[in-house]
């Protein structure tokens, strides 16, 4: 592993060995890089939860973090991507993670630049970081993915959390499901009505409804939404006793989850964020150890 | 004291104890915390003073500081401020400071979150290391704040730092009078004519004009303020030999204060910054020491 | 030397010292400052590199990097930048690196405040630190600056560099000729055409093409200027066997330079960007080192 752009670069092993470091960072375990390294987050979109995580992350790694502001940087002045990344490198960077919007935005890095490469999100693609917690917040509550019925429940065609996790963890033995309105289906397959699935579920993960990316052309007032595909109080009532819920965040209140559910006990949805940190450790701390 | 949002809450014992801890900072005291704490400040209208003067008594005080850009954030996507702090704090963040246009915001997040919260402003409500360093700074001054007849002047209704400082400092023994035209008296009693309260002041604190809150419904230019409630050059001759200028700054030149004035001896208004840093480096780390 | 504002300041000599001491820094010499010093970029213009160069070299010299927002700053409200420095000067910052539209705004600061004032680039003066890292990379190619023949080619009247190169240059012995379309010329005598001096420079220094600054007023298309001013893959054949090629960046392939052309055996591109960190490490050091 020399970067970290898509789930469909690692193998089941791979993921494995990243679940268990980060269980050991989880557990308190301190890093053992040897150099100081130079990180910087290249956010070109929004982001709170995720530049914060990897920032905390780093910071844990003993890392020194040079901030980069996207919205006042030379891209302003027409620099490609490329450019501004051999500039990082020249100034001597060793990681970056980076966030853009556009789909696969890695493809003319990766290969071609000395710094690590970490995928903090590209457009509707990938989020590799995303889908490891999310196992991870699994693998530690039930201590395996296999046979796990995973039901993910909204907004797929705009997510990126669908399209990295589903594949990832089929091979880590679990079976995905997806309900969805029919509009918002895209190339996958999907359960359109919410209700049958919901008892057999170990973890009902619930999508962003990404109102950003619809441009106005809403199908469903929220209040529809919610009565729709959001986890109501009364679905909560019919999951089985030891399913979870799950949320990338940021959620938005009575839309995907009713706000009475967003602290409940199945919820783990803070415990993801906070898983997050440690996934993220692991894999800069994987990348450069084999780098040295 | 767990957090710090408002002056109300504080007890004269516990001003008393912050300015002393204030001064053993000032003479150069290193700071005792044990661990390694995580803060961020949540700066969501602008100041460059009172967030570096934040970030500079963290750094201090060995406080690892994650840059948090609120013009970025995942509010811009209607996040709610709690959702936001929940976050933080399940990323592992020990300490928030936060500033918010809305009054009392803190209410939502006391008591609910983990991670100490420190207003740095809310709204026209609370500000109060402003107002501890106004205190500090007067009470390094004279020693005392023992009936020290202390004049507010300006901008009261749109203050921060009139209503925080007010009953604190009447509290700590101070006379406190008001200065200002009728129309921004708000439910304060005020003198309206300053030059009937210059001779007996021991401190003389101009409050900025808040040029940004009155929407163009001004009622003054910035000359015919200066005038009527500006200290200017004449005025400063009138004032008795030991008494001090304090503005909380930024200020305007010509307009509250005479720019040959800003840098007079009796001028503390830089002294204001630097002191700023002292009580702020105080309050964190009695707040954390009563945590540990 | 005590702070850094133009070329002008620097005699031959210390330039000379700066050379030695940024070599110094490369062969990886570690800085020997005592004291554990605060510092605070404070750009006012959009740069990705000179900035992070700036932050890379500061982190490198454990210096404190303080960030400074000025987006989100009191200048927004109108204080000027002698207030705003001295804010920064009261809280405890003792190196400010400012870029600032204005052209000489340091000489309200220079002697007047207690900061070290280290100039990133004044409106279209002064960008010493740039001058400094183009002289250390042809003096690291060739060994010496006397006699070489450095071909500075483009929009002249726009860029800080060919006025802060120039007489530095000179200075140290070189031979410089400017390349530029009458229009851009300003004050400079010049070349008109780039032809007629490609085989006998030892240094073609591209400059960027400022559109930003030329409102609109274009006078060359993107393939015009091309074909008239940039180095083209023709150009590049007839340079003499040892020359190189530079330019301060960002850059825009196929404007200035032949996108085949920006990671050649001769350019020294990127190698710029490397040098300067430890140009600006050689910088701050050498003034902290003479004011401790």
């Amino acid at each position: 592993m020399k970067n970290l752009v898509s789930m469909k670069e690692l193998s089941t092993d791979q993921i494995l060995s990243i679940l268990n470091q980060t269980k050991a960072f989880h557990d308190g375990t301190s890093s053992t890089l040897r150099n100081n390294y130079m990180v910087s987050n290249l956010f070109f979109e929004p982001s709170t939860r995720t530049k914060m995580s990897f920032e905390m992350a780093e910071r844990k790694l003993n890392l020194e973090v040079l901030p980069f502001d996207a919205g006042f940087s030379s891209t302003l002045k027409g620099e490609t991507l490329y450019d501004t990344v051999k500039v990082l490198e020249s100034i001597g960077l060793d990681v970056l993670v980076i966030r853009h919007e556009q789909n696969n935005y890695f493809e003319e890095l990766v290969g071609k630049v000395k710094p690590v490469i970490i995928n903090g999100g590209d457009g509707t693609g990938n989020h590799p970081t995303q889908s490891l917690l999310d196992i991870y917040t699994i693998w530690q509550e039930f201590g395996t993915l296999q046979n796990k019925v995973i039901t993910i429940v909204g907004d797929i065609s705009h997510s990126r959390v669908a399209r990295s996790n589903a594949d990832a963890l089929t091979r880590l033995g679990a079976q995905v499901r997806f309900v969805c309105p029919p509009e918002w289906q895209g190339e996958f397959e999907a359960f359109n009505n919410f209700d049958e699935v919901i008892e057999d579920s170990d973890v009902l993960m619930m999508l962003r409804v990404q109102h950003e990316r619809h441009d106005g052309k809403t199908i469903f007032s929220k209040e529809q939404y919610h009565q729709a595909y959001g986890l109501t109080l009364e679905r909560e009532k019919k999951m089985n006793k030891s399913a979870i819920i799950m949320h990338p965040a940021p959620f938005n209140r009575d839309v995907e989850i009713a706000t009475e559910l967003v602290e409940c006990n199945r919820s783990r949805i803070f415990k993801q964020m906070e898983n997050g940190v440690f996934v993220r450790m692991a894999v800069i701390e994987m990348i450069l150890k084999g780098r040295e």
